[in-house]
């Protein structure tokens, strides 16, 4: 049960009124499963304190003086509930709990407490406190899974502090190495690393960090969905099927040194006009191939008065939901910045940071949170990347969309209700019930 | 004369040769005069070593450790040389040395010794550094002028590191107050002032800083001419009749957070592809109204990996030879500011930070120099502002420019020869002879 010590820390109201949230899941134990949802609207709003100035939103980067408080109270939390704890060496935290059989793998529940610089209380922090209130509510309804279960908090999902993202999930997928993860530099050119800053607030520890040394039977996650699909079809959930095709690429031009002033406009080799002809043709690349394009960081110098920009960066992320598409655009762009380097006379290179295209979640896993959502939910699809997406190149994968107001996210106007967070996290715990029962098969 | 110990510190040959540079000026005593070209160039080269690392070039930022050390070297070569040294509180040195009659407010040599972050070694030690030839050669010929003279290193010039340019000389014109000079925030976003920074290099001192506590009869500059006028008419120097308008404007564009990947492209308020379409506008405004046009800074954030760019700022600056077609750009440019806004969903901020009509040196400056550069010069005008164009409010004033290679500035590749800069300080020592005579006449 939850504890009455922990409703003290937590200034928990004594009593839950169980959440009127109740449909027909496919096993029986799925079936009579509920959650208490204004428990979890409680956590959702505890944990959003842990957090930098953020007007109405959440601000709390990877391994920040806010992160590490989160994480420590992820830690008491789940060390109440039993929870057999780890942290990995790039800081995922894992609450794992027995279940009849502790010889399976472990079905996870996961996601990430980080959030973007102007981030809301919802992505990630939605995913692991779902799964934290169906511990909860598993324990509270006295059910046993066969399989044992994992909760899983992952490290820099979001890359807003340190790039790359999916910081601690791709290493777990063997996409990267825990040093190449540690060396992950600051955005903002400080020049601190993940691995030193995950030091610092004592975050370091010697869990698992591949697939190989921990294997998953399965891995579910709860997100708010970042589009409008659900609000359009007036459904709280929805069984994720895949996700769209993205990619990232860092361009740098580099021109010449001149006096702003003073050197004639003819011969100039201006970088930051270039970048910006580049960052008009990429507008137009979604027009012409029906994609997302985002230019989401520009630096470019040298400081100062009266300098003609010498050297400017760009990083910039498309997403189209077919492979092609994805492949289409990355060549039309490639092009255009040779156009743009042979106009303006710049030199320039062009890297391909991160390549992640369109692909499916695991049938029987999306079959399990199908039938977990039955007709409160709708399929449907993601535009980016999550610790799913990872877990995906290595065990049955699934996600449970919550919808969100506007498909708004990585902004204080995130918002998903109260019921409809509930409706994520009972249909996360049916999910798992039925992914367990079809474990169970012979 | 140029003293034995002197010479010892600064590793300069024992002997000079005198540099073969003599034409005839206007007034007996300028026509005699001579300068070391060798010595002269020996100092460029000298100073161009207090400079952070700068491959070819020179980084020298107002009031660093660089800027200290020259500062440093400056002091002692003028006290040697006899002068009457004060700093003030916005860090300009003084070297006043004494004439015949020195009721008379005296004749100025000025300009400034900071550079920009890619500079190179002549564009403002050249003008301070050919001053100190000529009071040197003065004192070797045993040359007393009617009014006193002075030496002036001006501070932070450039702006390339405080924001705005002319930090000292703006103040000595009354365009600006110590206060707000001190105030001065540093270009890189580290948070620290000009004021404090010269206080941590041991430069605020208690001399005067406007032109009311110590009024010039004159004040004379060579400088680099940072165009190819000269380069084409085949002369080392030239008469600098006046300088172009130029203008900075500081645009903020806000829009919206929202997630890279999964926010429709339909609805985004990108401030950062709104920026993009004024740079490109800015550009076509150079073609519009023939004039230059530069954005010298962008910053954009959120910082992150996947964030729509919310809040973009730009600072750009405008350059017309006439005051009409300045007001015209600044216009055009407004104007395309509220309509990159309306298409982008955008609110903006704008503000001009810095407006300077085109003007005129006064003409007895002006013709002081032209019969120093006698058939050895052309006219000329400037593109940008300097510290002559601050004086030039409050007294004659003139520019002498040599000829640069390229008209290349701000940039490692600047360069003048030997010969070239020994015109330079001759024409200026010639020119301080000639306003001398002025001086005296009844």
């Amino acid at each position: 049960m939850f504890g009455r010590a922990a409703q003290r820390r937590l200034s928990l109201p004594l009593k839950f009124k169980p959440a009127p949230v109740r449909w027909y899941a496919s096993v029986p134990a799925a079936q009579d499963l509920t959650v208490h949802g204004e428990r979890l609207w409680f956590c959702i709003n505890y944990v959003a304190k842990y957090s930098a100035p953020s007007p109405g939103g959440v601000t709390r980067l990877c391994a920040d003086e806010n992160d590490k408080l989160a994480r420590d109270w992820f830690r008491k939390q789940v060390l109440q509930l039993g929870a057999e704890y780890s942290v990995n060496a790039t800081g995922t935290q894992f609450a794992k709990f027995a279940g009849e059989d502790d010889t399976i793998p472990p079905i996870a529940m996961g996601s990430h407490l980080d959030t973007v610089a102007t981030g809301g209380r919802f992505d990630g922090a939605l995913g692991v406190l779902s799964g934290m209130e169906v511990i909860r509510s598993f324990r509270e309804q006295g059910i046993k899974t066969h399989a044992p279960l994992v909760l899983i908090n992952w490290t820099n999902e979001e890359g807003a502090r340190f790039f790359p993202p999916l910081g601690s999930s791709s290493v777990y997928a063997g996409q990267s190495s825990v040093n190449e993860a540690h060396a992950s530099l600051s955005n903002d050119n400080v020049g601190v690393t993940m691995g030193g800053e995950l030091a610092r607030i004592g975050y370091v520890g010697n869990g698992p960090n591949t697939f190989e040394e921990f294997p998953l039977s399965a891995h579910f996650e709860v997100h708010v969905e970042q589009a409008t699909d659900l609000e359009k079809a007036g459904k709280p959930v929805g069984w994720v099927e895949g996700w769209n095709g993205i990619s990232y690429h860092e361009v740098v031009f580099t021109g010449e040194d001149g006096h702003a002033n003073t050197y004639p406009m003819h011969g100039r080799r201006d970088a930051l006009t270039g970048a910006a002809k580049l960052i008009i043709q990429l507008e137009t690349l979604a027009y012409a191939r029906n994609g997302y394009t985002t230019v989401v960081s520009i630096e470019s110098g040298p400081r100062g008065t009266a300098n003609i920009q010498s050297k400017t960066k760009l990083v910039f992320c498309l997403m189209h939901k077919e492979a092609e598409g994805l492949e289409n655009m990355s060549a039309d762009i490639a092009r255009s910045i040779q156009g743009v380097a042979a106009m303006h006379g710049l030199d320039y290179s062009l890297n391909r940071l991160i390549h992640l295209p369109p692909g499916d979640f695991w049938p029987e896993a999306i079959d399990s949170v199908r039938q977990a959502c039955g007709d409160k939910g709708i399929g449907s699809r993601t535009g980016t990347g999550h610790d799913s997406t990872m877990t995906s190149l290595k065990c049955p994968t699934g996600m449970i969309f919550v919808r969100s107001r506007g498909g708004i996210s990585h902004s204080a106007k995130e918002w998903s209700n109260e019921q409809d967070c509930a409706e994520g996290a009972l249909a996360l715990g049916r999910a798992v019930l039925n992914f367990d029962a079809h474990l169970k098969q012979p």
